[in-house]
C-alpha cells in the first residue's frame, strides 16, 4: 500500500521518478499505434507518459521503445542450457518472458523436475512461467522417470509462476474422452488457467472434438488450413519457427490484425547455437514483417496476445503498471534490437549480457541409475533372417523401415558399416530396471567409433549408435561418469563430449563452454563419417514412441504406427 | 465427466445432436472472418463445425450467425425494470449477457440489494454478471442506505457471477492514493477480476496515477482523445451509447482493427422505452457500422471483446465448448436481428420474445422509512436576502447556480412560477433520521402541482419539486404508500404514478405496463407546464452530490465543486 500510494505521488508529478525514458518512440501494442512519449520509470515499474522530473534521465533521441518479447511456448531443455545461461542467450535478442513446458525435466525427475524449474528461474532477467507437463510419461512403451496425474498436477497448478496445463499431446486421448486426459484439462480449467493443445495434423470431427474438451491452443500447424481451422475453433494459434520445425512462412498469411489477437510466437525447440546466432522471437518479429505482417501486429503477437494468453501479469505492453521490460531498436523494418530493459535495468547492449545472474540453485538429485552387462548387447541370429533397421529420415523426426541382411559373426549381429547399418543401444537410467533395447538403424553413416547421449525424447533414458560393441558400451560408461550427457567415442577413446548433469538433460557450464562443446561433438561425428546436420539432435529423436514408424525404446524396437513393440526379425 | 464424454462421442460424429443449424454464414470473431459452416448444438452448447446427424435441423438458408451481444457496463436499475422484465426488453435486440453495476441497488440495500441482483437475475434468457458497487455512498454528504467497505466487496469478490469491482467513481481518492479506494482495487487484483474505472475528463498526470492505482477501464469518455489516452495507458475502452450519454459519434474514429480487442460497448443507463424503441447493444453495432467501423470489429467489439475482459466464459463467440447463444440476421448493413437463441433455445423471433422467464423471486425488504412533518418544509426569509437556486442545464446532469430575489409571504418563502422557481425538498428515506433537504429549483417550469420521485441519485432518497406545500407533502405520502416511485400530483389528487417498490427503484410491473406508466407521468409533467424531454430523470440526477454546480440532498444545498454544504442565502 504504502509503495502503492509513493508511485501514485511520482505518477501525479509530485516526487521525481527514479529514472526517465525521454524521447521514446513508444509501439503501443494497446492502441495498436506509435506515438511520441516519455516514460517514466520508478521501481522497475512503468508510472507513466509524459514530462517527468526523475533522477536519471536516458535520452532515447527518437529510438523505437516496444515491450520484451515473450515466447508462448518453449522447452528450455531443448537449448542444454540452464535458465541463466538461456537468459545470456536470449536476452540480448529482447526476451523478457518465456512460457516453458519443462516436458523433459518432468519425465525425468517428474514433481521434483518441475519444482526445480521453478526455483532455478527465479530472478533472472527473463521471467519463466511454467505449464505443467501433461503427458509424462508419453507413452507406456518407454521407461521414463516418473509418472504424473491429473492428482499431482493439482498440487502444483495454484503457483502464480505456473500457466496451465502443458500440451496435451495424447491427443487421441483427449478427443476420445479419456479420463486420465480429461482430469489434467480439468484441473486447468478449474483454476482458469491456460490449457495447451498440441494435434499435428488434426482436423475436422476429432478437432472440434479436442476443442471441445476444452484446450485452447495449437502450435503444430504447419500448413495455413490446418491453422485456420483451429483458430475458427477457438483455439489460440502459436506461430512456431524452432531450430528445425518452422512454421512461419506457411503460417503467416493466415494472420490479420482482426484476427491476431489470437495468435502467439513461440520456437518450442531451439538449440542454443541458434538462438545466440539466429535469434529468439526477435528472429519471429523479423521474418514475419519480411513476410508481409505489420510491424504492430508482429509486435503484438510478440508481447501482449502471448501475455493475455497465459495470464501473464503486468507484462507485454508499455503502459502504467506494466514491468519497465522493454526494447529499444532503431528501424521497424530490420528491428534489431539495440538495447533490452528489465525492471526498468539495462540488461543487454549490441548484444551483450550484462545482466549478473543469481546465485547457483542446487542441482537436482543425480539421474543415472543403470543396470547393464555387456552381454545385454548381444544380438543372436535366427539363421539368415533378415532384419527392420531404423531409417532415418534427415531433419525429421519421422523414421522409416528399412529391411536389411544381417551381418553375422560368431552368430551374432553386429554393426555393418558397409550398410550404414549400425548397432542401436537404449538403456533404462531412471530406475535401473535392467531393460534394455537394441535394435539397429541406418542414416549415421559413421565408418568407426560410437556416439551416445542422455537426452532421448521422451522417457531420456542412455541412447547409443556405434560400429562396434565396445565403442558402445565406452560411451555407455563414459555417459555414467558424466552423470548424463552426450558423447562421441572412437576406439576406447572419447573424441568429444558435453556432461549434462542436470538431469542428463542440461549443462552446468557456461554457455560459451556449451555451444563449443556441441561444436566439437559435431566435428567429432562428422570426422566419424556422419552428415547428418545434427547428429545428437536425430540421435535424441530415436527413441520418441508417438511418432511413426519405427522407433527403439529401453523396451524394445516399437512400431509406432501401430504403438506397440515389434520384433527384429522380419 | 460423462456429459463432456458424451459431447465428445457427438463431436466425433457417433451420435446425433441435439440441433444443427444449417447453412450458417458464421460471424467467427475469433478468426475474424465470416465463413458458411453448419454449427451443432447440444444441451446448449456448441459440439462443432460440419456436416452432422442431428435430431432437429434449423436450415439459416444464408443467413448470418453471429454470438450474442454483451453490454460491458450497464445499471439495470436506469431501466426501472426487473431483470426478467429487463430481458424481454432487450432479448428481441439480440442481448446474451450483461455486465451490471447494482450501484442503485446498493446504495439503497447494501450487501442485500447485491444478493437480490444475484437472485433476481438467474435462469434468464440473458446471463448477467455482476460488478461489485465500489462507491456506497458515492459521498458523505447524502444519506444512503448503507455503506461499502474493501472489507464488504472482499465477502462477494469469489462469487463466479461476479465479474470484479465496479467503476472507481471517486477518481480522485484513486489518483490521490486514499486507503479505502486502494483497498477495492486490491480486492479485484486478488480475485484476479476486472476493475473499472469511472474518470470524465481525467487526463494527464493525474489519469497515469490513476491507470497505475490499478484501475483497467473507463466508460466516461465523450471525446476521442480523452478515449485515446486512456486506451494508451491500458485502459479497456467501453464506446458508451446510452439514453442521454450518447458517445459514439466521437469515439468510432479511435477505433480499428489493431486495437479493437481493447473496446466493449456499453449503455450505462438505458430507459425502458428507449431499450425497446431503439435498441441496445444492436443499436451500438448499427450505429457503428453506419460511422464507419468495419462489421467484423463491431461484433468483435459486442461480443468476445467484452467476453474476454470480463472473463465471461464460454460466451462471446461461435466455437466448440462456447454456449449455443447466438443471433440470426440478414443483412451485415442493416444489422437488424431477426432470431435470437439462448443455449441452443429460440428466446426471440422478429421482435417477440419468446421465453418463459423463472418464477419471481421475493422481493427485498420495504426501503420506505420516512420522518417528517409538514413544518419541516418552511423556509423563512432572511429580510429580503437572495437565495441560491438550483438551475436545471437541459440534458445535462450538471447544473448552474442561479440567484433569485424571494417570493415571501407571512415570512416564509414560497415557490415562485412566474419566475419558475420551485421549491424542492429531499427528504431521507433509509433510516427515518428526519434528515429534510429544502431549496429552490429552475428549469421545471411547472405551472401547478408537484412531481416526485425515490429514484434520486446517488442515495436515493425522496425528491419532490412543486408549486405548493400541500402538493409536495401530497407527493411524499403518495411516494411512502407505493413504498417507492414515481408520482404527479395536482391539488391532492394524482395525475400519474409509476409504483417502484423494488428498493424504491424498480417496478414488479412487467414491462408494456411500466412503459405506459412512464409515458403517462411525461405526459402528465407536461400538462403541468414543464418542457424537458425527461423530467423525472432531471429531478433525479439533482441530488447527485459528486456533479457540479449546485445540488440538494436530505442534508441540505450542495455546493457540488467543492463537495461541500452550504446556505441558500447569498
Amino acid at each position: 500500500m504504502r509503495q502503492l500510494q509513493q508511485k501514485l505521488a511520482i505518477a501525479r508529478g509530485e516526487s521525481p521518478a527514479e529514472l526517465l525514458f525521454k524521447n521514446a518512440r513508444v509501439v503501443n501494442v494497446l492502441s495498436g499505434e506509435i506515438h511520441d512519449t516519455n516514460v517514466a520509470v520508478d521501481d522497475g515499474r512503468i508510472i507513466g507518459f509524459g514530462d517527468y522530473k526523475a533522477k536519471r534521465v536516458i535520452n532515447l533521441r527518437g529510438a523505437y521503445l516496444a515491450p520484451s518479447l515473450i515466447d508462448g511456448h518453449f522447452h528450455v531443455e531443448s537449448s542444454m542450457l540452464t535458465a541463466p545461461e538461456f537468459a545470456r542467450a536470449v536476452v540480448p535478442h529482447g526476451t523478457g518472458a518465456v512460457v516453458i513446458d519443462p516436458h523433459e525435466y518432468a519425465n525425468v525427475l517428474g514433481l521434483d523436475g518441475i519444482r526445480y524449474v521453478l526455483e532455478s528461474t527465479r530472478n533472472l532477467p527473463v521471467d519463466f512461467f511454467i505449464m505443467l507437463p501433461s503427458c509424462v510419461p508419453a507413452t507406456p512403451l518407454e521407461t521414463a522417470g516418473a509418472r504424473l496425474t491429473a492428482d499431482d498436477l493439482k498440487l502444483m497448478i495454484a503457483d502464480e509462476r505456473i500457466a496451465g496445463v502443458a500440451e496435451l499431446m495424447n491427443f487421441p486421448g483427449v478427443y476420445l474422452g479419456a479420463k486420465s486426459e480429461l482430469d489434467k484439462i480439468e484441473v486447468g480449467k478449474r483454476a482458469r488457467k491456460a490449457i495447451d493443445g498440441h494435434a499435428p495434423g488434426l482436423r475436422g470431427k476429432n478437432l472440434n472434438a479436442y476443442a471441445l474438451a476444452g484446450v485452447r491452443s495449437d502450435h503444430e500447424s504447419v500448413e495455413v488450413e490446418e491453422a485456420r481451422e483451429k483458430l475458427r475453433l477457438g483455439m489460440h494459434i502459436l506461430l512456431r519457427e524452432g531450430s528445425t520445425e518452422r512454421n512461419l512462412a506457411h503460417l503467416v498469411p493466415l494472420v490479420n490484425a482482426h484476427n491476431a489477437a489470437n495468435c502467439s510466437f513461440a520456437t518450442d525447440d531451439k538449440l542454443a547455437g541458434d538462438l545466440v546466432g539466429e535469434g529468439h522471437i526477435d528472429h519471429c518479429v523479423r521474418k514475419s514483417i519480411k513476410l508481409g505482417m505489420s510491424p504492430i501486429t508482429a509486435l503484438q503477437i510478440a508481447s501482449i496476445n502471448t501475455a493475455r494468453h497465459y495470464g501473464l501479469r503486468n507484462l507485454g505492453a508499455i503502459a502504467p503498471r506494466y514491468w519497465a521490460d522493454f526494447v529499444v531498436f532503431d528501424s521497424l523494418k530490420k528491428f534489431s534490437v539495440r538495447q533490452v530493459y528489465k525492471r526498468g535495468r539495462l540488461v543487454a547492449e549490441d548484444g551483450d549480457y550484462l545482466a549478473r545472474n543469481p546465485a547457483r540453485v542446487p542441482l537436482p538429485r543425480s539421474t543415472m541409475n543403470l543396470r547393464y552387462a555387456a552381454g545385454d548387447l548381444a544380438v543372436r541370429a535366427h539363421g539368415r533372417k533378415k532384419i527392420k533397421v531404423i531409417e532415418i529420415v534427415p531433419e525429421q523426426i519421422v523414421t522409416r523401415t528399412a529391411i536389411a541382411p544381417p551381418k553375422i559373426v560368431a552368430g551374432e549381429i553386429l554393426s555393418d558399416t558397409g550398410r550404414d547399418t549400425l548397432k542401436m543401444v537404449v538403456v533404462e537410467r531412471h530406475r535401473a530396471t535392467g531393460n534394455v533395447g537394441v535394435g539397429f538403424v541406418r542414416g549415421f553413416k559413421l565408418r568407426h567409433g560410437a556416439i551416445g547421449s542422455t537426452v532421448a525424447h521422451d522417457a531420456h533414458n542412455v541412447v547409443v549408435a556405434g560400429t562396434n560393441d565396445a565403442d558402445i558400451l565406452c560411451a555407455i560408461r563414459e555417459l555414467e561418469r558424466m552423470q548424463g550427457g552426450q558423447v562421441a567415442v572412437v576406439n576406447g577413446r572419447v573424441k568429444a563430449e558435453l556432461a549434462l548433469p542436470v538431469a542428463g538433460l542440461v549443462s552446468d557450464r557456461p554457455l560459451p563452454e556449451v555451444m563449443k562443446r556441441i561444436d566439437a561433438l559435431n566435428a567429432a561425428a562428422r570426422s566419424m563419417g556422419c552428415d547428418l546436420a545434427a547428429p545428437f539432435m536425430t540421435l535424441s529423436f530415436l527413441c520418441l514412441s508417438p511418432i511413426p514408424e519405427l522407433k527403439l525404446t529401453d523396451q524394445g524396437l516399437i512400431d509406432a504406427v501401430n504403438l506397440k513393440r515389434t520384433g527384429l526379425f522380419v
